[in-house]
């Protein structure tokens, strides 16, 4: 996306308090009164067989976007593409009513959509929310010695993939699916409600692990030490990563490769599930030093079960130095 | 989209002022202060073959939902699906760049966007606007003796279908891009700062004139009389109709037809022009009686050239009486 808007001049209305430039889950926008707008969209491709769940990850997904800036959704579009006929009775239906009811459950109310015919599936949302906007978590605002905070495991392009060539071991593909399913809400409003401070913030999604840490630390001009033994992976996905690497880990490796330093003894699969592209992932936070216990403690609370993975340090030849 | 949603509960949401339920061109939902919020989302493969031409209808269409609720759009997001190869080099920069031109045009800020590999290419935008909730012109409206105005001519179905076959006559497709280009935002300003009593108002898209009428009509409880010899229509456009109906046109007689009556001696050619998807169409304007004058006059003041197509009847055995 960036690429493609490279070449569109910066927008000079006073009222865009974030837009594409630093690479942010989602738009904020001031409002006439009251909160300021978070505007998000997106959709992907099937990503499990069962079209419910398929609709609530997309939701899930989608609404992480306004949660990861430290905002609350509130309205929703579905952006639908699907075949013409081909489908199993029902399908699209499920696909909706999974995503409506992710929805609900968020409290968002769907206004509506729009349903285009095409070969290849596709489902998500555009959606909107409201956020203080004295207190947006930007990618912009990391700090050197930031304590950066995770919260649910890495791995589901990994199992997915495996999913699909019915090699998943026992469990994992469950353990993967409920937590894509499940809304980074809790997560977000317990670091509001805290009122603690979150410096930046951004989800996991396709450009995975590495990806997102990098947008943030080119956004914010700072580097980050990504501490390995500490990241949290579903169980059962070191052991499958070799051959389960989809185009999108290769994809995401020879783009933000270059900005990677590895120590030694750090094990390559590691290396490739960092890179590993990841749906509806949990949100890679930012915060000052002292407010890192809190916030782990906020989170417990909250029933999020988060891992303290690495610091933010001054900028340096590697934009994300993993040890 | 309502065949989808058939079966989603309607919101109790109290700050969810228009859904999905009337067929509107746009949600609107209560802001915690200010004007109200009005979101839509809108997208669709190439209509033209130049890429930049294509990117300025794209965003002239999907802000028109938003003048369509009588709304002042704010902000977009690029919804973008494009080939990974074989486009020719600078296509997909200047989609985004016409796009981005027309949402310049209208005040409207890019906020930012997602793009997904596709073989088939999309492009269109998720928007969000502001209302006074007030004075939302949503489909439920229309009063028996109102008045219907529409504000673009007919025929960009037939008119790009021949294009694409390369015998559309010299000049049509010109004026049939001008207007598929234009913004429908002179039309909505200038009846809202007229303040004038629109009941009801849509713009004419993919389901043609026929089904946009149909829907105002159901939603309103009221029939429809549309004089036939007085909608306007792309000169030169009514000469090559049989040759160029759409599959769409044949699915919008299929859907709509049967709520149809059709008087005597109304020519054939004129019935396909009213089912032809439109794309970037006008607005279709329900004003009251007295209101139709006013509206006219403001609209010509505003360099909009509005027809008087029909009127508004009592729920009769036609939706849509054509006479």
């Amino acid at each position: 996306m960036s690429q493609v808007l490279g070449n569109i001049p910066v927008s000079s209305n006073p009222n865009v308090l974030v837009d594409f430039r630093n690479s942010d889950d989602a738009g904020v926008f001031a409002w006439e009164a009251g909160p300021a707008l978070v505007q998000t969209v997106d959709f992907f491709t099937p990503i499990v067989d069962d079209p419910y769940v398929y609709g609530q990850i997309a939701a899930a997904n989608a609404l992480s976007d306004v949660y990861a800036m430290g905002g609350r959704p509130l309205t929703a579009l579905a952006v639908a593409c699907f075949p013409k006929s081909g489908l199993p009775p029902g399908t699209i239906e499920r696909v909706f009513r999974g995503g409506f009811d992710k929805l609900a459950e968020a409290g968002v109310a769907l206004l509506g959509g729009h349903t285009v015919q095409d070969p290849e599936i596709k489902f998500g949302y555009a959606v909107t929310g409201a956020i203080d906007a004295k207190r947006v978590w930007s990618n912009a605002g990391a700090k050197v010695g930031d304590r950066i905070l995770l919260t649910k495991p890495i791995g589901t392009g990994i199992a997915t993939t495996a999913g699909k060539n019915a090699r998943a071991p026992e469990g994992l593909l469950a353990a993967v699916t409920l937590s894509m399913r499940s809304l980074n809400k809790a997560a977000a409003e317990a670091l509001v409600a805290a009122r603690l401070p979150v410096h930046a913030c951004t989800d996991v999604t396709g450009f995975g692990l590495i990806g997102h840490m990098s947008e943030v630390a080119n956004a914010s001009g700072r580097s980050i030490a990504l501490d390995a033994a500490r990241v949290p992976l579903f169980a059962g996905v070191r052991d499958i990563v070799a051959a389960n690497r989809s185009a999108g880990l290769a994809s995401n490796r020879a783009h933000f490769g270059v900005g990677v330093r590895v120590a030694e003894g750090v094990a390559g699969e590691l290396i490739d599930l960092f890179y590993d592209p990841q749906t509806s992932g949990g949100l890679l936070l930012f915060v000052a030093p002292d407010a890192a216990e809190p916030a782990l403690a906020a989170l417990r609370e909250a029933g999020v079960a988060a891992s303290e993975i690495g610091r933010v340090t001054t900028r340096s030849g590697a934009t994300v130095d993993i040890v």
